[in-house]
Protein backbone atom coordinates (compact mmCIF):
# COMPACT_ATOMS: atom_id res chain seq x y z
CA UNK A 1 0.00 0.00 0.00
CA UNK A 2 1.23 3.86 -0.84
CA UNK A 3 0.99 6.57 1.57
CA UNK A 4 -1.39 8.72 1.05
CA UNK A 5 0.17 11.93 -0.68
CA UNK A 6 0.19 15.48 1.01
CA UNK A 7 -1.72 18.55 0.25
CA UNK A 8 -0.78 21.94 1.32
CA UNK A 9 -4.11 23.81 0.85
CA UNK A 10 -3.81 27.73 1.73
CA UNK A 11 -6.78 28.43 4.04
CA UNK A 12 -8.19 31.65 5.49
CA UNK A 13 -11.46 29.78 7.20
CA UNK A 14 -13.66 31.20 4.54
CA UNK A 15 -15.82 29.99 1.99
CA UNK A 16 -14.08 29.14 -0.80
CA UNK A 17 -10.88 27.48 0.99
CA UNK A 18 -13.11 25.56 3.16
CA UNK A 19 -14.19 23.91 -0.01
CA UNK A 20 -11.04 23.30 -1.22
CA UNK A 21 -9.73 21.63 1.76
CA UNK A 22 -13.43 19.68 1.04
CA UNK A 23 -12.05 18.59 -2.11
CA UNK A 24 -8.34 17.53 -1.32
CA UNK A 25 -9.92 15.74 1.55
CA UNK A 26 -12.34 14.26 -0.97
CA UNK A 27 -9.34 12.94 -3.53
CA UNK A 28 -7.32 11.59 -0.72
CA UNK A 29 -4.53 13.57 0.23
CA UNK A 30 -3.09 14.14 3.76
CA UNK A 31 -4.31 17.59 4.02
CA UNK A 32 -2.00 20.51 5.75
CA UNK A 33 -3.57 23.62 6.15
CA UNK A 34 -1.46 26.93 5.69
CA UNK A 35 -3.08 30.11 7.38
CA UNK A 36 -1.41 33.77 7.19
CA UNK A 37 -1.99 36.34 10.29
CA UNK A 38 -0.87 39.30 8.39
CA UNK A 39 -2.24 41.68 10.73
CA UNK A 40 -5.23 41.65 8.87
CA UNK A 41 -8.41 43.37 10.29
CA UNK A 42 -10.53 40.63 10.84
CA UNK A 43 -9.06 37.75 12.98
CA UNK A 44 -11.95 36.36 13.35
CA UNK A 45 -10.73 34.75 9.71
CA UNK A 46 -7.90 32.93 11.80
CA UNK A 47 -10.30 31.51 14.02
CA UNK A 48 -12.61 30.31 11.85
CA UNK A 49 -9.41 28.35 9.56
CA UNK A 50 -8.49 27.03 13.22
CA UNK A 51 -12.09 25.58 13.67
CA UNK A 52 -12.20 24.31 9.78
CA UNK A 53 -8.60 22.39 10.21
CA UNK A 54 -10.02 20.41 13.53
CA UNK A 55 -13.09 19.31 11.74
CA UNK A 56 -11.52 18.15 8.26
CA UNK A 57 -9.04 16.66 10.58
CA UNK A 58 -5.72 18.06 8.66
CA UNK A 59 -2.92 16.43 9.64
CA UNK A 60 -1.19 19.71 10.76
CA UNK A 61 -2.38 23.39 10.75
CA UNK A 62 0.06 26.07 10.32
CA UNK A 63 -0.39 29.81 10.94
CA UNK A 64 2.56 31.82 9.56
CA UNK A 65 2.97 35.37 10.86
CA UNK A 66 4.06 37.86 8.08
CA UNK A 67 4.47 41.60 8.60
CA UNK A 68 2.68 43.18 5.17
CA UNK A 69 2.75 46.07 7.28
CA UNK A 70 4.95 48.65 5.13
CA UNK A 71 4.04 47.02 1.80
CA UNK A 72 0.32 48.23 2.60
CA UNK A 73 -1.63 50.24 0.88
CA UNK A 74 -4.74 48.35 1.40
CA UNK A 75 -7.79 48.21 3.49
CA UNK A 76 -7.48 44.86 4.66
CA UNK A 77 -4.25 45.97 6.68
CA UNK A 78 -4.25 49.88 6.29
CA UNK A 79 -6.61 51.98 8.09
CA UNK A 80 -8.60 52.50 4.80
CA UNK A 81 -12.18 52.23 5.52
CA UNK A 82 -13.41 49.26 3.71
CA UNK A 83 -16.37 50.03 0.97
CA UNK A 84 -19.20 49.48 1.41
CA UNK A 85 -22.68 48.57 -0.75
CA UNK A 86 -25.14 47.76 1.40
CA UNK A 87 -27.66 50.54 -0.59
CA UNK A 88 -26.87 49.73 -4.34
CA UNK A 89 -26.12 46.04 -3.89
CA UNK A 90 -23.61 46.12 -6.57
CA UNK A 91 -19.82 44.76 -6.70
CA UNK A 92 -16.69 47.03 -7.47
CA UNK A 93 -16.21 47.09 -10.91
CA UNK A 94 -12.63 47.61 -10.51
CA UNK A 95 -9.71 46.43 -8.30
CA UNK A 96 -10.80 47.00 -5.07
CA UNK A 97 -8.58 48.88 -1.99
CA UNK A 98 -9.05 45.61 -0.24
CA UNK A 99 -5.92 44.31 -2.36
CA UNK A 100 -3.09 43.63 -1.00
CA UNK A 101 0.10 43.87 -3.03
CA UNK A 102 1.35 40.60 -4.10
CA UNK A 103 -0.61 39.04 -1.83
CA UNK A 104 -1.22 35.58 -2.89
CA UNK A 105 2.74 35.37 -4.32
CA UNK A 106 3.64 36.05 -1.02
CA UNK A 107 1.36 33.52 0.46
CA UNK A 108 2.06 30.90 -2.63
CA UNK A 109 5.92 31.67 -1.91
CA UNK A 110 5.84 30.30 1.89
CA UNK A 111 3.43 27.38 0.35
CA UNK A 112 6.13 26.37 -1.88
CA UNK A 113 8.95 26.60 1.11
CA UNK A 114 6.58 24.38 3.60
CA UNK A 115 5.98 21.64 0.64
CA UNK A 116 9.60 21.25 -0.37
CA UNK A 117 10.20 20.81 3.80
CA UNK A 118 7.37 18.57 3.56
CA UNK A 119 8.17 16.73 0.75
CA UNK A 120 4.54 17.45 -0.88
CA UNK A 121 3.86 18.21 -4.47
CA UNK A 122 0.16 19.78 -4.90
CA UNK A 123 -0.25 23.08 -3.15
CA UNK A 124 -4.34 23.76 -3.57
CA UNK A 125 -6.03 27.78 -3.15
CA UNK A 126 -8.86 28.95 -3.66
CA UNK A 127 -8.69 31.56 -6.04
CA UNK A 128 -11.66 32.26 -8.37
CA UNK A 129 -12.05 34.07 -11.68
CA UNK A 130 -15.34 34.44 -11.70
CA UNK A 131 -16.48 35.90 -8.87
CA UNK A 132 -12.80 37.06 -8.49
CA UNK A 133 -13.60 40.53 -7.36
CA UNK A 134 -11.07 41.88 -9.59
CA UNK A 135 -7.35 41.06 -8.04
CA UNK A 136 -4.99 40.06 -10.59
CA UNK A 137 -3.51 37.18 -9.06
CA UNK A 138 -6.96 35.18 -8.49
CA UNK A 139 -6.29 34.59 -12.66
CA UNK A 140 -4.80 31.11 -14.45
CA UNK A 141 -2.50 33.47 -16.20
CA UNK A 142 -0.27 34.45 -12.99
CA UNK A 143 -1.26 30.52 -11.14
CA UNK A 144 0.80 29.17 -14.24
CA UNK A 145 3.46 31.23 -14.05
CA UNK A 146 4.33 30.82 -10.71
CA UNK A 147 3.59 26.99 -11.25
CA UNK A 148 6.40 27.26 -13.80
CA UNK A 149 8.69 29.32 -11.48
CA UNK A 150 8.22 27.05 -8.65
CA UNK A 151 9.32 24.35 -10.46
CA UNK A 152 12.86 26.29 -11.27
CA UNK A 153 13.22 27.51 -7.98
CA UNK A 154 13.75 24.47 -5.71
CA UNK A 155 16.28 21.77 -4.88
CA UNK A 156 13.39 18.96 -4.99
CA UNK A 157 12.48 20.26 -8.35
CA UNK A 158 15.52 20.70 -9.95
CA UNK A 159 16.89 17.50 -8.98
CA UNK A 160 13.95 16.00 -10.80
CA UNK A 161 12.51 14.62 -7.48
CA UNK A 162 8.87 15.61 -8.60
CA UNK A 163 6.91 18.39 -9.92
CA UNK A 164 4.82 21.24 -8.03
CA UNK A 165 1.44 21.20 -9.09
CA UNK A 166 -0.51 24.51 -7.59
CA UNK A 167 -4.12 23.32 -7.95
CA UNK A 168 -7.42 25.82 -8.32
CA UNK A 169 -10.27 23.49 -8.48
CA UNK A 170 -12.57 26.76 -7.53
CA UNK A 171 -11.00 28.90 -10.56
CA UNK A 172 -13.88 28.90 -12.93
CA UNK A 173 -17.01 27.60 -10.71
CA UNK A 174 -19.45 30.35 -9.79
CA UNK A 175 -19.95 30.74 -5.67
CA UNK A 176 -23.74 29.10 -6.06
CA UNK A 177 -21.71 26.13 -8.03
CA UNK A 178 -18.86 26.46 -5.36
CA UNK A 179 -21.60 26.34 -2.47
CA UNK A 180 -22.88 23.51 -4.21
CA UNK A 181 -19.90 21.32 -4.40
CA UNK A 182 -18.99 21.69 -0.75
CA UNK A 183 -22.65 20.69 0.61
CA UNK A 184 -22.29 17.98 -1.78
CA UNK A 185 -18.98 17.13 0.06
CA UNK A 186 -20.58 17.89 3.52
CA UNK A 187 -19.39 21.21 4.53
CA UNK A 188 -20.64 22.95 6.89
CA UNK A 189 -20.59 26.95 5.88
CA UNK A 190 -21.91 28.04 9.12
CA UNK A 191 -18.14 28.00 11.22
CA UNK A 192 -16.72 29.85 7.85
CA UNK A 193 -16.11 33.19 7.81
CA UNK A 194 -15.97 35.44 4.44
CA UNK A 195 -16.88 39.30 5.92
CA UNK A 196 -14.03 41.93 5.23
CA UNK A 197 -15.30 44.56 7.76
CA UNK A 198 -16.29 41.63 10.86
CA UNK A 199 -17.91 43.67 14.15
CA UNK A 200 -15.93 42.81 17.30
CA UNK A 201 -17.59 39.79 18.32
CA UNK A 202 -17.23 38.30 14.49
CA UNK A 203 -20.37 38.81 12.84
CA UNK A 204 -19.94 39.48 9.39
CA UNK A 205 -21.04 43.12 7.90
CA UNK A 206 -23.03 42.30 5.22
CA UNK A 207 -22.23 45.00 3.20
CA UNK A 208 -18.62 44.33 1.60
CA UNK A 209 -17.89 42.77 -1.29
CA UNK A 210 -17.07 39.64 0.23
CA UNK A 211 -20.04 39.42 2.16
CA UNK A 212 -22.06 40.31 -1.16
CA UNK A 213 -20.67 37.54 -3.33
CA UNK A 214 -21.18 34.85 -0.13
CA UNK A 215 -24.78 36.14 -0.03
CA UNK A 216 -25.93 35.85 -3.86
CA UNK A 217 -23.66 32.42 -4.18
CA UNK A 218 -26.32 31.21 -1.42
CA UNK A 219 -29.24 32.93 -3.39
CA UNK A 220 -27.98 31.66 -6.39
CA UNK A 221 -27.55 28.39 -4.94
CA UNK A 222 -31.19 28.26 -3.57
CA UNK A 223 -29.53 27.00 -0.49
CA UNK A 224 -30.32 28.78 3.15
CA UNK A 225 -27.71 30.99 4.06
CA UNK A 226 -25.97 30.16 7.57
CA UNK A 227 -24.02 33.03 8.03
CA UNK A 228 -24.92 35.57 10.99
CA UNK A 229 -25.21 39.01 9.79
CA UNK A 230 -24.72 41.92 12.24
CA UNK A 231 -29.16 42.46 12.87
CA UNK A 232 -29.30 45.86 10.97
CA UNK A 233 -27.88 43.87 7.53
CA UNK A 234 -30.94 41.67 5.76
CA UNK A 235 -29.44 39.43 4.02
CA UNK A 236 -30.31 38.56 0.41
CA UNK A 237 -31.17 34.69 0.90
CA UNK A 238 -34.11 35.96 3.07
CA UNK A 239 -37.47 35.61 2.47
CA UNK B 1 13.58 67.95 -14.53
CA UNK B 2 12.29 63.73 -13.54
CA UNK B 3 12.33 62.17 -10.49
CA UNK B 4 15.11 59.48 -9.78
CA UNK B 5 13.50 56.08 -10.59
CA UNK B 6 13.53 53.96 -7.34
CA UNK B 7 15.02 50.58 -6.92
CA UNK B 8 14.41 47.99 -4.43
CA UNK B 9 17.37 46.01 -3.43
CA UNK B 10 17.93 42.53 -1.69
CA UNK B 11 20.47 43.50 0.92
CA UNK B 12 21.89 41.25 3.22
CA UNK B 13 25.17 42.85 4.41
CA UNK B 14 27.13 40.61 2.21
CA UNK B 15 29.80 41.34 -0.33
CA UNK B 16 27.04 40.77 -3.21
CA UNK B 17 24.15 42.18 -2.27
CA UNK B 18 26.15 45.52 -1.16
CA UNK B 19 27.78 45.59 -4.67
CA UNK B 20 24.59 45.70 -6.24
CA UNK B 21 24.32 48.32 -4.03
CA UNK B 22 26.64 50.10 -5.15
CA UNK B 23 26.06 49.77 -9.04
CA UNK B 24 21.96 51.15 -8.68
CA UNK B 25 23.31 54.17 -7.13
CA UNK B 26 25.88 54.25 -9.81
CA UNK B 27 22.71 53.73 -12.21
CA UNK B 28 21.02 56.99 -10.55
CA UNK B 29 18.57 54.78 -8.62
CA UNK B 30 16.92 56.05 -5.40
CA UNK B 31 17.64 53.48 -3.28
CA UNK B 32 14.97 51.13 -0.72
CA UNK B 33 16.89 48.43 0.57
CA UNK B 34 15.03 45.63 2.27
CA UNK B 35 16.55 42.83 4.75
CA UNK B 36 15.12 39.47 6.32
CA UNK B 37 15.52 38.63 10.31
CA UNK B 38 14.82 35.04 9.19
CA UNK B 39 15.79 33.99 12.63
CA UNK B 40 18.66 33.14 11.08
CA UNK B 41 22.13 32.30 12.64
CA UNK B 42 23.85 34.71 11.89
CA UNK B 43 22.56 37.96 12.98
CA UNK B 44 25.48 39.83 12.03
CA UNK B 45 24.28 39.55 8.69
CA UNK B 46 21.77 42.40 9.65
CA UNK B 47 23.83 44.33 11.79
CA UNK B 48 25.90 44.44 8.77
CA UNK B 49 23.24 45.40 6.22
CA UNK B 50 22.29 48.11 8.71
CA UNK B 51 25.86 49.84 8.63
CA UNK B 52 25.78 49.51 4.69
CA UNK B 53 22.73 51.60 4.35
CA UNK B 54 24.21 54.53 6.27
CA UNK B 55 26.82 54.43 4.58
CA UNK B 56 25.50 53.95 1.29
CA UNK B 57 22.63 56.84 1.90
CA UNK B 58 19.83 54.55 1.25
CA UNK B 59 16.66 56.17 1.22
CA UNK B 60 15.15 53.55 3.50
CA UNK B 61 16.15 50.36 5.10
CA UNK B 62 13.54 48.37 5.73
CA UNK B 63 13.99 44.81 8.17
CA UNK B 64 11.20 42.27 7.45
CA UNK B 65 10.71 39.62 9.88
CA UNK B 66 9.41 36.38 8.34
CA UNK B 67 9.32 33.10 9.93
CA UNK B 68 10.80 30.41 8.02
CA UNK B 69 11.45 27.82 11.19
CA UNK B 70 8.63 25.57 10.00
CA UNK B 71 9.78 25.07 6.39
CA UNK B 72 13.13 24.74 8.16
CA UNK B 73 15.66 21.90 6.64
CA UNK B 74 18.13 24.18 6.54
CA UNK B 75 21.39 24.61 8.48
CA UNK B 76 20.94 28.47 8.01
CA UNK B 77 17.91 28.52 9.99
CA UNK B 78 17.93 25.03 11.57
CA UNK B 79 19.86 23.47 14.23
CA UNK B 80 22.17 21.33 11.57
CA UNK B 81 25.77 21.75 11.72
CA UNK B 82 27.00 24.41 8.79
CA UNK B 83 29.85 22.06 7.40
CA UNK B 84 33.32 23.31 7.10
CA UNK B 85 35.43 22.40 4.37
CA UNK B 86 38.76 23.86 6.58
CA UNK B 87 40.90 20.53 5.69
CA UNK B 88 40.36 20.30 2.18
CA UNK B 89 39.39 23.82 0.91
CA UNK B 90 37.03 22.69 -1.58
CA UNK B 91 33.79 24.16 -2.06
CA UNK B 92 30.20 20.97 -1.56
CA UNK B 93 29.46 20.26 -5.38
CA UNK B 94 26.20 19.70 -4.71
CA UNK B 95 23.51 21.93 -3.42
CA UNK B 96 24.57 22.42 0.50
CA UNK B 97 22.43 22.31 3.33
CA UNK B 98 22.69 25.66 3.80
CA UNK B 99 19.93 25.86 1.36
CA UNK B 100 16.72 27.22 2.53
CA UNK B 101 13.77 26.16 0.60
CA UNK B 102 12.22 29.05 -1.44
CA UNK B 103 14.25 31.44 0.13
CA UNK B 104 14.85 33.64 -2.99
CA UNK B 105 10.87 33.23 -4.01
CA UNK B 106 9.78 34.53 -0.85
CA UNK B 107 12.92 37.48 -1.13
CA UNK B 108 11.69 38.27 -3.91
CA UNK B 109 7.62 38.48 -3.39
CA UNK B 110 8.52 40.60 -0.69
CA UNK B 111 10.49 43.32 -2.74
CA UNK B 112 7.03 43.02 -5.16
CA UNK B 113 4.75 43.77 -2.69
CA UNK B 114 7.35 46.79 -1.50
CA UNK B 115 8.01 47.96 -5.03
CA UNK B 116 4.15 47.43 -5.89
CA UNK B 117 3.45 49.82 -2.92
CA UNK B 118 6.32 52.46 -3.80
CA UNK B 119 5.57 52.63 -7.24
CA UNK B 120 9.12 50.86 -8.22
CA UNK B 121 9.67 48.56 -11.04
CA UNK B 122 12.87 47.82 -10.62
CA UNK B 123 14.22 44.68 -7.92
CA UNK B 124 17.59 43.99 -7.73
CA UNK B 125 19.04 41.19 -6.27
CA UNK B 126 22.66 40.08 -6.00
CA UNK B 127 22.19 36.58 -6.88
CA UNK B 128 24.98 34.65 -9.24
CA UNK B 129 25.13 31.48 -11.35
CA UNK B 130 29.04 31.28 -11.39
CA UNK B 131 30.04 31.14 -7.69
CA UNK B 132 26.25 30.22 -6.86
CA UNK B 133 27.06 27.32 -4.42
CA UNK B 134 24.39 25.11 -5.90
CA UNK B 135 21.20 27.00 -4.86
CA UNK B 136 18.64 26.88 -7.40
CA UNK B 137 16.83 29.65 -6.93
CA UNK B 138 20.15 31.92 -8.17
CA UNK B 139 19.48 31.05 -11.57
CA UNK B 140 18.94 32.81 -14.86
CA UNK B 141 15.48 30.55 -15.64
CA UNK B 142 14.48 31.55 -11.96
CA UNK B 143 14.90 35.16 -12.38
CA UNK B 144 12.99 34.86 -15.49
CA UNK B 145 10.07 32.98 -14.48
CA UNK B 146 9.34 35.13 -11.22
CA UNK B 147 9.75 38.17 -13.83
CA UNK B 148 7.24 36.75 -15.86
CA UNK B 149 4.87 35.79 -12.70
CA UNK B 150 5.19 38.88 -10.91
CA UNK B 151 4.01 40.89 -14.13
CA UNK B 152 1.01 38.77 -13.83
CA UNK B 153 0.06 38.75 -10.40
CA UNK B 154 0.58 42.87 -9.79
CA UNK B 155 -2.36 45.45 -10.27
CA UNK B 156 0.06 48.20 -11.15
CA UNK B 157 1.18 45.71 -13.64
CA UNK B 158 -2.05 44.56 -14.93
CA UNK B 159 -3.44 47.82 -15.49
CA UNK B 160 -0.29 48.87 -17.65
CA UNK B 161 1.04 51.48 -15.54
CA UNK B 162 4.22 49.50 -15.93
CA UNK B 163 6.46 46.78 -15.79
CA UNK B 164 8.46 45.00 -13.36
CA UNK B 165 12.10 43.83 -14.29
CA UNK B 166 14.43 41.77 -11.71
CA UNK B 167 18.01 43.16 -12.18
CA UNK B 168 20.72 40.70 -11.46
CA UNK B 169 24.30 42.59 -12.13
CA UNK B 170 26.34 40.13 -11.04
CA UNK B 171 24.70 36.61 -12.19
CA UNK B 172 27.55 36.06 -14.79
CA UNK B 173 30.24 37.28 -12.99
CA UNK B 174 33.00 35.70 -11.15
CA UNK B 175 33.34 36.64 -6.94
CA UNK B 176 36.48 38.31 -8.45
CA UNK B 177 34.75 40.34 -11.12
CA UNK B 178 32.61 41.47 -8.35
CA UNK B 179 34.89 42.35 -5.91
CA UNK B 180 36.98 44.25 -8.72
CA UNK B 181 33.66 46.89 -9.77
CA UNK B 182 32.87 47.00 -6.14
CA UNK B 183 36.01 48.95 -5.59
CA UNK B 184 36.29 50.68 -8.65
CA UNK B 185 32.70 52.11 -7.19
CA UNK B 186 34.21 52.95 -3.86
CA UNK B 187 32.59 49.86 -1.64
CA UNK B 188 34.57 49.50 1.53
CA UNK B 189 34.35 45.46 1.57
CA UNK B 190 35.09 45.76 5.83
CA UNK B 191 31.99 46.71 6.57
CA UNK B 192 30.08 43.61 4.83
CA UNK B 193 29.62 40.25 6.25
CA UNK B 194 29.84 37.21 4.33
CA UNK B 195 30.36 34.06 6.75
CA UNK B 196 27.60 31.74 7.35
CA UNK B 197 28.64 30.37 10.61
CA UNK B 198 30.50 33.39 12.63
CA UNK B 199 31.70 33.63 16.04
CA UNK B 200 29.53 35.72 19.20
CA UNK B 201 31.76 38.88 18.27
CA UNK B 202 30.71 38.74 14.55
CA UNK B 203 34.23 36.92 12.99
CA UNK B 204 33.99 35.15 10.25
CA UNK B 205 34.85 31.27 10.58
CA UNK B 206 36.57 31.17 7.42
CA UNK B 207 35.60 27.42 6.65
CA UNK B 208 32.02 27.83 5.60
CA UNK B 209 31.17 27.83 2.00
CA UNK B 210 30.54 31.25 2.21
CA UNK B 211 33.94 32.47 3.37
CA UNK B 212 35.86 29.87 0.81
CA UNK B 213 34.26 31.96 -1.98
CA UNK B 214 35.00 35.30 -0.56
CA UNK B 215 38.50 34.47 0.55
CA UNK B 216 38.91 33.12 -3.31
CA UNK B 217 37.21 36.16 -4.53
CA UNK B 218 39.81 38.60 -3.02
CA UNK B 219 42.68 36.04 -3.69
CA UNK B 220 42.15 35.77 -7.49
CA UNK B 221 41.47 39.74 -7.30
CA UNK B 222 44.45 39.98 -6.35
CA UNK B 223 43.54 42.49 -3.59
CA UNK B 224 43.74 41.99 -0.01
CA UNK B 225 40.97 40.54 1.54
CA UNK B 226 40.26 42.96 4.52
CA UNK B 227 37.54 40.54 6.45
CA UNK B 228 38.55 39.86 10.26
CA UNK B 229 38.29 36.13 10.40
CA UNK B 230 38.65 34.09 13.62
CA UNK B 231 42.31 33.40 14.44
CA UNK B 232 42.98 29.91 14.14
CA UNK B 233 41.85 30.23 10.77
CA UNK B 234 44.51 31.01 7.86
CA UNK B 235 42.72 33.45 4.54
CA UNK B 236 44.09 31.70 2.08
CA UNK B 237 45.13 35.61 0.55
CA UNK B 238 47.67 35.64 3.30
CA UNK B 239 51.03 35.59 1.90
Amino acid sequence: MTHPKKAIVLSSGGLDSTTVLAMAKNQGYLLYSLSFDYGQRHIAELSAAKKVAAIMGVTRHLVTRIDLGPMGGSALTDAIPVPKFRDSGQLSATIPVTYVPARNTIFLSYALAWAETLGAWDIFIGVNAVDYSGYPDCRPEFINAFETMANLSTKAAVEGAGRFQIHTPLIHLSKARIIQEGLALGVDYSITHSCYDPSPDGLACGGCDSCLLRKKGFHDAKTPDPTLYQKNVRSSSEP
